[in-house]
C-alpha cells in the first residue's frame, strides 16, 4: 500500500472541502483559510487535481473526453503525487492542510454517479493516498438545479439536459451516503445559505477539528 | 470492470512487444508491421503511453519525478484511454493491433521491480483494460548491462549506478516470470541476436498468431 502512514499525534490536521458544481466550496474554503491566517494559524490551501506540476497536467488532460476508468486513474495519479509531495510532508511538519476536493469526490462522482466498481475504486484510492484520510470533510450541500444555475448562469442551466441533471443528483446522493456513514468526520452545510453564513459554520467546524 | 469485453471470434489479434531499455523492441515491431503491410495485411501500430492525446500528455508527465503510485496510475490512465478509444474499436473492426508495451511492462516495472502491491496493480490494470489481454506477447530479452549500454551509449552506461542496474535486473526477472506462467502466449527472443534475425523470429510468431 505504498509508504507507511507515518503521521504522529502532533501532525497537522487534514481538512477537505467538498460539494457539487456551484456549491461555493472554493469561496468557503478560501474564506476559512483567510480567517485562520489572520489569527496567525498557518494553513496550506491546495486543490485537486492541481497543486503539483503533475496535477496541473492532469487538470489539462481532463478537458478532453476521457473513458471513465481513464478519468479515475488520472485523478488518482494527481492525488498520489499531491499526497506524496505536498500534503503528507506538510502534515508531518505539524502544519494544517485544507484541500478543495479529495477522495470523497471520487466516491461521489466516479463510483456512485458514474457507476465504476466501488471496491476497485476504494482499493486503488487507498493505494494512491497511502491510507491518508481527512480529519474533517466540510460538505456544502446544494440541489443540482440550484448549483448548476449558479455555476453556469440561469439560461444555460435551463438547457442542461435531464441526463446531466440526473448525474448530478446521483453525485449529491453519493456525498450524502458518505456523510451518513462517517458522520463523526463530516459536517454538512446547507449551501443555499448566504456565503458569509456558510463560511461561518465551516470555520466553526474547522476550529473544532484543529483543537481536537 | 468497465464495458463488457465484446470481442467476437472474428476480431483482430492483439499483439504486444515488450522488453527492457535498449532491447530493440520498437525496431523489431516496426519491421514486423512493415513486412505485414507489404503483404497487404493492415496493422495498427501504436505504443504506450502515447497513442492518444491523453497518452501523449501522460508521456510528458513522466518527465518529472513521480511518486510510485502516481506513476502507476498515470500509466493506467493512458492505457484505459488507449484501449477504449483506439485498441478495442480497431480489434472489433477485425483489424490487428501491434502495441509497444502494455500491461506486462506494468507488472515488470511497477509491481515486480518497484515493489508495488501486485494484487492491487493487477486489479487496477484489469479495470483499465476492461479485461483485454494480448493474444501474443513478443518479449525481447537482454541483459540490462547490454541494453543500457545500447540505449545510452557505453560511456554513460558505465556511470549507471549499481542500484539502477539492480532495478533493471528485477525488471527482467519480472518479465521472465510472466513468460514462464503464460508460456503459450509469450515468445521470448534473445535480443542479442542481429536485429534482422530478431525481426524474423518475431514475424514468425506474429504470423502464427494471426492464423490461429
Amino acid at each position: 500500500m505504498g509508504p507507511a502512514l507515518a503521521l504522529g499525534a502532533d501532525r497537522g490536521r487534514f481538512i477537505v472541502f467538498e460539494g457539487g458544481e456551484g456549491s461555493g466550496k472554493s469561496t468557503a474554503s478560501a474564506a476559512v483559510v483567510h480567517r485562520l491566517e489572520a489569527e496567525g494559524i498557518p494553513v496550506l490551501h491546495t486543490r485537486e487535481p492541481g497543486g503539483t506540476p503533475a496535477g496541473e497536467l492532469v487538470r489539462g488532460l481532463l478537458h478532453e473526453p476521457l473513458a471513465p476508468w481513464a478519468e479515475l486513474f488520472a485523478f488518482l495519479a494527481a492525488r498520489a503525487q499531491l499526497v506524496a509531495t505536498v500534503i503528507r510532508p506538510t502534515l508531518e511538519r505539524g502544519e494544517h492542510v485544507i484541500c478543495d476536493r479529495f477522495a470523497p469526490s471520487t466516491f461521489a462522482y466516479q463510483a456512485h454517479a458514474r457507476g465504476l466498481d466501488s471496491v476497485i475504486v476504494r482499493t486503488a484510492n487507498a493505494a494512491a493516498t497511502g491510507g491518508l484520510e481527512p480529519d474533517l470533510v466540510v460538505y456544502l450541500d446544494i440541489a443540482p438545479e440550484t448549483g448548476l444555475a449558479r455555476k453556469r448562469g440561469e439560461a444555460e442551466a435551463i438547457r442542461t439536459g435531464l441526463e446531466d441533471l440526473e448525474f448530478h443528483r446521483r453525485v449529491r446522493e453519493g456525498y450524502l451516503l458518505q456523510a451518513r456513514s462517517a458522520a463523526a468526520r463530516w459536517t454538512v452545510i446547507d449551501a443555499g445559505l448566504p456565503p458569509e453564513r456558510v463560511a461561518e459554520i465551516a470555520l466553526e467546524a474547522v476550529r473544532a477539528t484543529l483543537h481536537r
